[in-house]
């Protein structure tokens, strides 16, 4: 409590008068919210845009709702944070939706999948083509109100000790990937492998797998991966513009006032947009490094690979799509709002980007 | 005052009350806004989107702000808005800065300058690569608080009646095409020809000039410029990601309270990701009837015309920079920025954007 006076105390020498009385009404919070995670506490990106936006809801509403973040494993396990919110335990969760297909299918779609869309065609889809109110409809059942809540864009496609020249070399690739991802590379011919966070460095040192894929530059020098592998590979086919999510038990957000419920929701807006300018600088700024600083050698996967796994993909994805009438309903609206925006990726982005790198 | 307290009391009983209170406090306005624009009231896009501004302004302030919108010309003419927020006529300007350069040069850096930044990479800039604490700089001395508010993401070459095969079909080409990028065509040969919007469609159609560029998909077709013109080419190399903006007084933004400034300022940013989702969802709408209902040709720009574009660009900007120090320091960290950014866009949108359409 004395915390709050200092900080009133501060607020009010710092702006003229009419700023003082709200600063006193940040007194007393009205709604004390904990926001349980899937990240360590503090993990570079994710970890600290969960941080960022807790803060943003704190002063948007000017201390009316008080957001306590917890990092895995401080109050439930990072994989229990669905069920703890749902079930009230939490009111905000933190994390990537694709966690809980395990409970819902559809759920993936409103992460990645892979050769799906990009951070901004993502953005458009969920935003105005419809995927946030397929969101909603798949997240009310468990009595959950989803936001998209960050971005990492394009991630990488891996660390590799083995080239990878064509189709072929994925026969027999042992590499830690979760997920469709994974699925994929084992309709390849190669063979996923689950690993913990803590085992992939040792093993992929150790040679117990070929390949491993993180996240992006950023990340994955923090985590030293360059040390074990020779080769990095670009792009990362299998999260084109992984959406982060934050999802709020729908009674405690219900119980909001109408002006606090707006705050959540913009507050959640702003930190998709953050934390995607945030990866975009960090992992520019740690590719530099990584190649110029540790020599870090890029690859990029051989065209015949790319086409191979699209097609692969696309199997594996329109296979998901059949396991219940709601997964059915989101992939559709998904894979016709990619194959449309693709065609204005093509003339806008697509054309810009490699018009400017001619020459 | 006693309105403060009203609200203080109106936040207490909203705790065992539920949602019902914030209604109520919405009755009386504490900061009574204009908001001038550029736009004509209502312009697809653009003017909505300073409208949707506005509004959620209005509704996460709880009422606390009630931002009024004027079109331009209604309060005062769209390239007087500038003045008119700096002199405090209104508290608010929507508009793009490059409109600015007049008074200043370093302005043009933060909507869009030729082989600049794309939507995504000036984000990146401008949130966490030292972007906005420029921009800052650059208003600060006209007593305005800038802030970045909207994208049209990379907008399209243009309307063309004659076929740009080559860079010498530049020669003598007369077009429509505003600021830096007419100065680049100028150097290539051409003629750019400055027209108010209204003369745009009358010129293209009578032949009094071959081409004109716009904004994109969703705004031409609406202008009707298809019907004028032969070829739309692409990519808008003169404009790949233009950021809107919104400036606001000094002073009045002082005058706010903590929590209004924030949430004035993450509504900006709210309403910067909101255009650019709604540009692309409607541009890719928007390219799909001109192409398969309207018939128009998409041509691509060819090879040697972006690379000879790319280098006059490169020295007009750089000539730019050479005009004061503000625009020298400002043109630095732009250009140190872009260079860098593109090494990551490489292995990441433009490795993936491109894998992704192959075979």
């Amino acid at each position: 409590m004395k915390r709050r006076q200092f900080i009133r105390g501060a607020g009010a020498a710092t702006v003229a008068a009419g700023a003082m009385m709200s600063s006193k009404a940040m007194a007393a919070p009205e709604f004390k919210w904990k926001m349980v995670t899937t990240w360590p506490k503090n993990f570079p990106g994710l970890g600290t845009g969960a941080n960022q936006l807790a803060e943003m809801i704190n002063k948007m509403s000017n201390g009316r709702i008080q957001v306590k973040v917890y990092g895995a494993g401080e109050l439930v396990g990072a994989l229990e944070i669905f069920d703890a919110v749902s079930r009230g335990t939490a009111e905000m969760g933190h994390g990537a939706s694709y966690y809980w297909k395990g409970k819902s299918t559809a759920a993936q779609f409103f992460a990645a999948v892979p050769f799906g869309l990009t951070a901004q065609e993502m953005n458009a889809w969920l935003y105005q083509g419809g995927g946030m109110e397929l969101w909603e409809e798949v997240y009310d059942k468990f009595g959950l109100v989803p936001g998209a809540a960050g971005n990492t864009g394009v991630q990488m496609g891996g660390w590799f000790n083995k080239e990878i020249n064509g189709v072929e070399d994925l026969k027999g690739l042992k590499m830690r990937i979760p997920g469709l991802g994974g699925e994929v590379l084992k309709r390849a011919g190669g063979t996923p492998v689950l690993l913990p966070g803590g085992e992939i460095f040792p093993s992929l040192q150790s040679g117990a797998i070929d390949a491993t894929e993180w996240v992006g530059p950023y990340n994955d020098m923090a985590f030293g991966l360059h040390k074990a592998a020779k080769y990095y590979y670009y792009p990362g086919w299998h999260e084109p513009g992984t959406t982060l999510e934050c999802f709020i038990n729908k009674e405690a957000f219900m119980a909001l006032p109408e002006d606090l419920q707006i705050i959540v929701r913009n507050a959640l807006r702003v930190a998709n947009q953050d934390m995607l300018a945030e990866f975009m600088t960090k992992n520019n700024q740690a590719l530099d490094q990584l190649v110029n600083k540790h020599g870090v050698e890029l690859r990029n996967f051989p065209d015949d690979v790319m086409i191979k796994l699209r097609e692969i993909s696309d199997q594996v994805v329109a296979e998901e799509a059949e396991k219940d009438e709601m997964t059915k309903k989101v992939y559709d609206s998904f894979v016709q709002f990619r194959d449309q925006v693709q065609k204005w990726t093509a003339v806008s982005e697509q054309a810009y980007i490699n018009g400017r790198s001619l020459g």
